[in-house]
């Protein structure tokens, strides 16, 4: 039986010892050394983490995990929660905007039941590894038990364990759970509900009011009991589809898979887990700059260079699918471009006048 | 005989009739209203120069169009002119980043020999509407005669009218134009050469203090003789690249399909083409900001909002590819999610408390 301790043990930091044979393909590519920008170093980040300046990108996948939040009682949001179920169905159908985006871009798809309220029929698409029907309200009492959330992590981390893409993305779906983001951002960089709560899908007026005001009342409830061990804040202010992204995460740590993460509340898992186990940041990239306002911030503390930025705020893992494309396509010029002496391509004139 | 001045009266202004209904589909689509953010704006600018709201997006194409420049005889670039040819050789041949990244984008891709000094084969994916063999040293000279610079100009809007796809991007090649841009930019713009001049390719130090003297020698020897007159500022200091870039875009205006730009060179076909015809505007997305310093002024003069900031600097299209498989995505999500009522997915709730 995998234990959540073990994972977070063997969570090893990516080896930068090939950095120099990657460096010097890239230069021989025929291009001005450098002129392929972010693309470059997308292509260096995905070589370190397979361990391999050979490294090749064929399969790319991306995973939805849904789950609903005891939060949503304190009426914080202007969807219901059924619209969580309701999105699922949508996003296995092939509807919803992911759906749409991996068929377009060739991506496997896969939605990821970690908690959702409604039981669902058995679907292909759907992955059925609910912990619990939605978690508790974490204004008032903790999201979870400790086992819920380590069953929720390592429900994420089997998953992953399965997959046979090279590269995957992660994204959530879940009503209320913009709350549970905003709380796991503040107890993990110690901010006020106020900085770290944004409108989510559209919590605007008293709603917005309302929902700092049950996140702050969360925080002041779970914060001394939480210090200091990132794990129990996952507990106490997390989702259930949170965890199972953080668990993701730790799982394309174990196979040394980029892991490419979505936004806003993905962003949230990617901090969990940075937090739980900091090794596991150099496998991470992350896919864009929210429009949800605290996601900008967040991205300055961990010095991270988000790929896009479209001002989108729709999650499922829309913006990590569009991140995949390009990464793809920044694995496609390392493996496929020509080198200058391949291509009869003249450098630069060594004389310099 | 198609005559560039009948060209230039017929760009007519996108028509923004049917926003509405655009919006109206966009907002009954399965997400929060705005939550595609740029994605959204792509959708809506497509269907706008389509003149369609039910527009669909099937096929793309990349044009990469390719010249010599007099200019480098002032020794301004650290890559000799032979690289031109070469790398046109190296995009027939599918190993430059443009032609790698078109394959794995599935987009149509055309090497475009608007002016290269040498004379190529006849070859698949090559184009060959040659206008002469290089320009002229513009530092010295004007660069083009005005029946050369018509020529090109009608030769890139011969090729659109051509063409089947349902969307464009147009990028270049060729050693000297990151001078010949600049030079544009200036008298467009009004700025100095040090202004608008930046590395290029990689001129930096003497390098890059010649190709500034020697664009700035050029501004002063044609800036009073073009004083006003878009077209004579083409001539002057143009390319044949840059000039079949123009004729693309007005061939584009022509058949209502929206023509993508890459970075800081195709920017300045698209910033003489907004001279030359300002309704062509209408039709322009700005792909990327490019690295070249000059560029990211350049697009807050227009208000444009690039697609991408991936700092890249590559040209022959690469950042036009990318942005067109976002769009690819802006338009597939308009055209296959699911709507509301379809997916039976809840809205907002009406009761906001």
């Amino acid at each position: 039986m995998t234990q959540v301790s073990d994972i977070i043990r063997s969570v090893a930091p990516i080896s930068t010892n090939i950095t120099h044979a990657i460096q010097t393909h890239l230069d021989d590519l025929t291009k001005p050394p450098g002129a392929l920008g972010r693309l470059e170093e997308l292509a260096m980040q995905y070589c370190l983490v397979k361990g391999n300046p050979l490294a090749k990108l064929e399969k790319m996948a991306v995973f939805t995990f849904a789950g609903d939040h005891g939060i949503t009682e304190e009426k914080i949001t202007p969807y219901p929660s059924e619209v969580t179920p309701q999105m699922v169905m949508n996003m296995v159908a092939g509807g919803a905007a992911a759906s749409v985006m991996c068929r377009t871009a060739g991506i496997d798809y896969k939605v990821v039941d970690m908690g959702v309220k409604t039981d669902f029929p058995e679907m292909d698409g759907l992955i059925q590894i609910k912990v619990a029907k939605g978690t508790k309200n974490f204004a008032r009492e903790p999201a979870m038990s400790t086992e819920e959330c380590e069953k929720a992590i390592i429900n994420g981390y089997s998953l992953i364990r399965q997959c046979t893409a090279d590269i995957i993305g992660i994204g959530e779906m879940g009503i209320g759970n913009s709350s549970s983001a905003a709380a796991l951002y503040s107890l993990y960089l110690d901010l006020p509900a106020k900085t770290t709560a944004g409108a989510g899908t559209g919590s605007v007026g008293e709603l917005y009011a309302r929902k700092v005001d049950a996140i702050q009342q969360g925080l002041d409830l779970h914060k001394s009991e939480s210090a200091g061990n990132p794990l129990e804040v996952l507990c106490r202010v997390g989702g259930f589809e949170i965890c199972g992204m953080v668990g993701a995460i730790f799982g394309a740590v174990s196979k040394r898979i980029p892991v490419v993460v979505d936004g806003f509340i993905a962003g949230a898992a990617a901090c969990a887990a940075s937090r739980i186990a900091p090794a596991s940041k150099g496998y991470i990239i992350y896919s864009h700059k929210s429009a949800e306002k605290f996601h900008r911030e967040y991205l300055e503390t961990e010095k991270a260079k988000p790929v896009l930025d479209l001002d989108m705020r729709l999650g499922e893992g829309t913006g990590a699918i569009l991140a995949l494309q390009i990464i793809q396509q920044a694995m496609a010029c390392y493996n496929r471009m020509a080198t200058f002496s391949s291509a009869g391509v003249s450098g630069k004139d060594t004389d310099d006048d």
